[in-house]
């Protein structure tokens, strides 16, 4: 199993913490992104859509974070990443989807230089724009865990899964950018429990070994 | 069973063809989009997100396009949305997810708002802005369709599901703002198919009740 990666993504971060969790050894081969070997014809030959992560496994090359640990999930059930009942999946994969949706593929490396080269936005406007799709998505997302007796220790219930996986790098990236996590109780509180785990820390950017590329 | 949905919203709009594709019936409630009712208090209970579509189904309420859509299959199972073997799903789902989360969430009306309120873009930019994430999308999404023998008449076989289900959609958002569909042929070719079908054509915004609100 080979793991397309790099510390910067958050995308890549979530795929690194489901491996962790399934216990699944891989490879690693780093994608430098603010070098723009995303873009290049190698990585493109790999996939085609110059994003990483991508999972070379089975005879496959998989792309798209969450699709990848859905396929990591049936492949390798153990310990389980959804819940057991269908609205159960549900609820964790709308929770997912709010981050991997609605957050971050609008406070990705592309959109941002989109905004500082064809937009003409400084460094302060685009901070303002990061922080407000994380906000804005935070707030969705603390009050679904808030008002909803399925969450637990977790996002839901007691054992890590697909909504905590999407939300860890979420936190970390916020917390990159100084956003007040005060407003988001709950979301602080899983985070903090999920960063006792060594399969999330282990999978946090600032433990990765191209961290200084 | 009951939709709340808009005519304006292509993830709605995939929602309505896959309960459509299920012959699942079901009430409509419909959420007006421009005048800002899905951030009313009214549909924050609903979806604390503010986003449609949601579902109610089986005494739970559902968001996020995707994950409704995985539930109804999973729920509904008859035609199914997904292959049946795992790398299958994971390339449908890797599909479905260039659409759902790297071209549609950047062109979303509250995102196109922002753009023009708050970084005092005109119309000129934000439509140039519109068109790059669907060609930087579509020329993933033909490259992967056209390399891979197990595009059909749709994209995963030759019956349709959940990757159809993002295309179409965005190929219609593209249609409207006059995107030149020529470099995608395989995109086009799979559009007409979707579009020959009742589930597809009945779920088109220009069909829905709402439409002239």
């Amino acid at each position: 199993m080979k793991l397309y990666g790099s510390f910067r993504s958050s995308a890549a971060f979530r795929v690194r913490i489901a491996l962790n969790l399934k216990h699944l050894d891989y490879d690693s081969a780093f994608v430098h992104l603010r070098r723009g070997d995303q873009g290049q014809s190698e990585f493109l030959g790999v996939n085609p859509q110059g994003l990483v992560p991508a999972l070379e496994t089975d005879g496959h090359t998989l792309i798209q974070s969450l699709p990848i640990i859905e396929y990591l999930d049936e492949a390798h059930p153990e310990p389980p990443l959804l819940p057991r009942d269908a609205a159960g999946r549900a609820r964790v994969r709308a929770l997912a989807a709010i981050v991997a949706c609605d957050i971050h593929p609008l406070n990705n490396l592309r959109v941002l230089r989109y905004l500082h080269r064809s937009m003409s936005q400084d460094e302060a406007a685009i901070e303002i724009w990061y922080n407000h799709w994380i906000d804005d998505g935070f707030r969705a997302f603390e009050l679904l865990l808030g008002e909803d007796s399925r969450t637990g220790r977790f996002c839901h219930g007691d054992a890590p899964g697909l909504a905590d996986i999407a939300l860890a790098p979420q936190v970390v990236n916020a917390e990159r950018y100084q956003l007040d996590l005060a407003p988001y109780p709950t979301i602080k509180r899983i985070f903090e429990n999920c960063m006792k785990l060594d399969a999330f820390a282990a999978a946090h950017p600032g433990r990765q070994p191209d961290r200084d590329a």
